[in-house]
């Protein structure tokens, strides 16, 4: 497939990020040369950044970021870049307006997901409210977020929006979990018709059986807001593995159908990225490679993929759209 | 108090089973002498009957039971009864009709409960859809079902709806759970325009403090419909307490806010009534004692509580509102 | 089916143990109404007697027996009946002779199977050998017995032999287990042209489904000695369900070709039996019903199932072998 | 061993509680033909009354008592007794004194043992203080009882004093715990130049080897207040086996040296008493023998003692020391 | 010991890998400069290369290699080398013939083990039939493998022949196991006269004790094919750590008796090689060091051992034999 | 804060290993560039050489190390150095004199710590004793180690003395434990007035909050001798945190009463140091970092700390106490 077949909805993006594939790689995606983009430290007092969400905004870029302090509390940051790769993150911690003051409190926050859509700039997040649940907020600056109604019930985790109503309703898939570290988790698809109360309630897709594809054997969740192409929805998703020695990371693709979410058109077996480096594979978690957000240029149908590495760290890899997506069906495991 | 003071909102029901308190018993609640109400047997092929609902119907009373056959699977079975002791129950499962088939197939369903909510009987339970959620269904003959899209995500158990609008919404609590044997469980709130989406999530209760109140230090759900009472809505719901050989059920009491029922009033130390008896202590899960449903005559302030023994019957209990009313405020752990 | 169609391959035995049918009674096997057969003290130091397994012997029957002493120690005793009910059991512990001097040193042994099979009285189970694996002996008399070589490596269980040779050689039925409370267990089949070496390994049932048959979800377990008849090796098998408050043992019955017994011709949804009685439900393991023989009469098809009960003394139960063929056909969950 | 060779030192007390053994009964224990000798609900608010310590007071008895309230919050109470089986709790909880104030607040306490020492009444229980540890307290009156520091750090239960100095110093046994429902337990002896320092700890014993004596082979505590005689220290202590149905809770015997206690002279393999009746198999902790104390008649060699039954009620048995030391010593172990 | 003095039985192999000893080391076992000596992606489509096995064939080596694809499916591939660094492994995966259809599905295979012995190359590995067991194939030209029955009952792991028979049959150990990260585990010992039928099974080494040899504290299990010396079998095998995070496999030797090789000679408390440096302590399955294959030439005591580096890559480290039987003699726990 | 304010109670010592801040560090504590200062195979037999103590003595420093052999045996080795950085540990392991036979058995020892008191050098180190305990030493010169009693009951780790009496009583710091891989840990403070018998335990801290301060939210425990100044003694302590790959120890400090420490004045949110280096993320025990020791310059207020890097090695860090001191009341929890 390439970009005469293959429709792609979304905007041409020429700034966004970029590396050529390395001599050699026939891998779907490749990681940037100069990783970690973001690291540990880069604010005074960050032990780690990871686990972020960008988009495009006016000229360049912004994003929510999840930027864990030296006490080692969750919180999530705002950042500007004008390419992407070097990032402006303010020192304060984001804060949410608006929200009833039941469901305001902060308590913690983590792995943001931005999608522009209906001409706000919504996140989600994993929120915690007695429990981690799936947080909502909107902002058209960047500067002022507007706190709603979390979503769902405890305990959730992974709530990612799609960039778009489908049948007339807002559509989200998140991954129920439990109160710990959850040794179990399927991707669902929800509705809503206002993002305040949400229903029919989907279910999307499974762990993989392990004889089939062991490192998504374990959970996987919903990584980057899909992106609309002519072949689905295209969905970057995280599995986990549990070895011996604890859970690894890794991510595919999936395509879903543009109608109905939660029906799987293609699934890839193999992942297309494993914590194999090492600053993706030491550091306060080791063995993780977990996406949350992806930049896409549909003129040429490169994508950005960013990705947090070992918890501690931000990573870039590199891809074109049309050659994930025949990836995808050609190794698919349906 | 007494019923010169307390407002039961609740039908006048003289026919509720009844048997006076023993001379005595100075508990708020006893149980009927002739338990189990329903046993284990009454159909052909059932291993269990037990938490299970009824409502006034017609001139007597109509149910659904959870009866598990002896493949111990676990299905709903409508039953009749003219004076809420002696059922007449259907050999044949009840199935629902209606859903949209993504949600409409059967896997197992469990612990219902049933509600007259805007001159329908509205049915909840525990249904299989990818793991536990909460099932809706509605009739208003007790012969054809008509099943709505599930409350919630999974995972979740114990959903139990209010007996009217608040505020101009539909509302329903839920303890959200995990795959397993939850050994942690908390009541949320939340909110229906519709009965088809769900929103406005609040937390009620967590489980209390071991050294406050210990047979509900685990986990804890909301058990009948709630009552409303001039007081607030009188709840009676479990607790659990983990011991080394297992989980012991109990069940107690609380007052929520009549606007806001996520505000809680005063909730009781004490149980109302732990499992003590042989065929509480004895069956397939022992120690079990599980309200789902409650009968009410607002007359008389009479209640009469079915629940759940040992997962295997079902027992009755009496007690008079006020008095519990009283004694939740009294014995309030607040 | 009746005893016109059905062949039972076992000797007549008009004198085995048997109470009719009560009244009223649909199910195809039913209790002794004098349980428990054996009392947990019938030894002097005895703790408990369950688990046991007796054949017809002269013009009566004998047995070996799991008698646990008063230190919990487990242990293996002979005994003999004239009626298979009022047991005369030995209080000097079974010791086996001429093992290899590796694996004759008594550690412990549990769960006997007894079967007459090529003239001689064989013995197999659960025999600890740096773990518990599957022991083996003959003796002709009860009297001595021959211990010959562990049939298998730790770990495993419930050790069954079919009585008689399958396709030229010995079978058995086991169960691989762990080190503990084994959460999970298949049941296989083993072939040996020799009881000394054991290959050609198939397996033969894994647990059912959740939803399809609970009692046998978490594992299963060979019981009696299979019984020949003309549509298949009548099996009956335990099955395990864990509840939030432990496992709970009840039984089954399958029947399995008769050349290839690892193949499963029909598999009993229903359980035949599960723990309900006092003496059943209460003890040192709640609610175990546990069988480990049966005495056939091929003449009427009566059958004697003599079980654990909560591993503490023994149960009787009789049916009618035509019945239960019959029934485990048409409840059959495959 | 009789009375003429074994000496007991302790109190004459014509006035213990007493029933001869049953006819045909070779056991060195037997119990109370009407146990539970005091039920779980004497109190008006009680939910159990159990695992509690009774001494000889004036002219007949007086104890403290462990008595869980319908909140299932743990809490000592005092008693009185004209003839050890009739008992005056008094409703309002113990409440201690003296103590600092850092260790003075009443969290929870349980397990209370109580021994004459010195002149004075010495309590010792399972006091909270940022865990389970050992609480200290003396009365003369049992009236005013007068709170000395906690013997040790958390975590640990089952400290049981020695009825006098030993080397000239006070000894207690205990058993280190964690947190919750320890799975491991020995006991240790350690020693205090004044009740409130203590030192030079020794192991006593570990749990027995499965093979050897089940009944305590996940962990053992001590029971009942050492038992002086010319053959050694006569200790009663409980031991727990762990089925896959959760502990059970058995009671043997040792003799420990007169002058170096930690140095056990024999330890019954088989149990003294095991759970086995209703009222020890069905209640809040199902299969639980639990001895806390035991009244002794030097003249006659009589004990009673004095053990909790299933988490719920209290329970006596009887037998003759001398005949027990007998017993310990032709049954050990060692 | 020296080559004067110690008998190798093994052919001369002077074409093995090989590098001199570095300077300044003392240690009986160095590791190659060049590791890892296999890459992890030496396949297109490999995730990992490890746990494999090699053998002298025809001028050169052959072997069965553990090819981890990027499903992560794990897969045995045949591959060839002149030197035995340089490997030509093929690209499709090893698929075995002959076997009965019952047992011949491929599900999963892992940990070779190859040996020439009878003048066939026989493969053992962990095969997936039901749970993970021994499978076992021939082959005589690396090209076709002729599968014969599981050796044994599932679950087991780490099956390693020995090359010749013993006592006049063929002898093999394993690892019994549990159906996870089994947390326990000895090496056995089993015959077979036919390689079909196996028994006379017999316990070798259990984990040693925690205050003794650390690193072997949990499991244990067989590494290379055992090498015939003088002295007795040499076994190099695996041990098993669990710290905190998680367990560590390092590997250490053993002297088995030559005809009775379930009695252990010697058994070194070091270790010969723990996980250490990175591409060891980093990978798939951090601080894991499992040798599967080991060359020897009895000409001059050289021993090659191939080793698997944190479930990712292969590594080789270098010793003298001789040395080896020496230092394990030395440092033995026995 | 500065030197002019603040009191330090500490020898001058001007040759304490140091190097300066490195340019654009802020932190509190930075790290020796050369770290690690002890590698791992220092000894010829030394698996690893981490979580040691060092005190000044005579014209340089002595040192009780903790040095696990390649068998994995956890044992004691003293060791002397001119500057802090280069070592001389010998090779043979510490050995205690003068202890009860019965506690003077070595079963294993690790983690000392040691400091000046009362004109002799005391070693406290974890012990075991029927698990692990607190075992107490003193030498005057490094030679002989006069070996006490152990100073409570296990099961206790991380005991660590107070540099003088306070109040006129030894007093020391500890971590209760269990038998394993404790997941919970709170540290405790005991006295003494003769080193022999301990009493007057009071509970310190808490690991903190999850949303608090995380990298200490799971179990807390002393590290270094605590440092006498005017504000305070200042206490290092080591947290950890469990994510699904296991504990991360990181280190924080916090100052107690002079007089009263059992009273927290203050206590840092953020860590001073957790594990980021190559060096401290991979080792036997991924991603600890825990300090034992510190050296203190009264004169200039530098702090050298050292601490075990990845169970290991030992690493270096210096820093500023009167920084320190401000940092941990700016950035107080409390």
């Amino acid at each position: 497939m390439d970009m005469n077949t293959l429709k792609i909805v979304a905007p041409v993006l020429p700034n966004l990020p970029w590396e050529d594939r390395p001599s050699g790689c026939a891998a779907p995606l490749w990681r940037y040369s100069k990783n970690p983009v973001i690291p540990r430290d880069l604010l005074p007092d960050s032990n780690s950044i990871f686990n972020s969400a960008v988009v495009p905004f006016k000229d360049g870029f912004a994003g929510v970021f999840r930027c864990d302090d030296t006490n080692r509390r969750m919180a999530l940051h705002v950042g500007f870049s004008k390419d992407g790769i070097h990032w402006d993150i303010k020192t304060e911690v984001l804060r949410f307006t608006g929200a009833d003051p039941e469901v305001a409190e902060w308590v913690y926050g983590y792995d943001p997901r931005v999608t522009l859509l209906d001409g706000k700039y919504w996140v989600s997040w994993c929120n915690g409210y007695h429990g981690p649940t799936i947080g909502l907020a909107w902002t058209e600056d960047f500067e002022t977020f507007h706190q709603v109604e979390n979503a769902f019930l405890p305990y959730n985790r992974n709530g990612v929006l799609f960039p778009r109503k489908i049948g007339g309703r807002y559509a989200m898939l998140s991954r129920p979990s439990d109160t710990g570290h959850t040794a179990f988790g399927d991707i669902f698809y929800s509705e809503s018709p206002d993002m305040e109360f949400w229903g029919h309630h989907r279910h999307v897709m499974a762990p993989a059986a392990f004889e089939v594809s062991a490192w998504q054997c374990m959970k996987i969740g919903a990584g980057p807001i899909p992106i609309e192409t002519s072949e689905g929805w295209l969905l970057l998703y995280h599995g986990v593995l549990r070895s011996c020695n604890g859970y690894v990371y890794s991510f595919g693709s999936a395509l879903l159908d543009l109608d109905q979410p939660w029906k799987v058109l293609s699934r890839s077996g193999p992942y297309l990225l494993s914590p194999q480096t090492p600053y993706e594979c030491m550091g306060d978690v080791p063995n993780v490679a977990f996406p949350c957000a992806a930049l896409t240029d549909s003129a040429t149908g490169r994508i950005a993929v960013y990705y947090g590495c070992a918890d501690t760290v931000t990573g870039l890899a590199f891809g074109y759209i049309p050659e994930i997506v025949d990836w995808t069906k050609k190794h698919s495991i349906l």
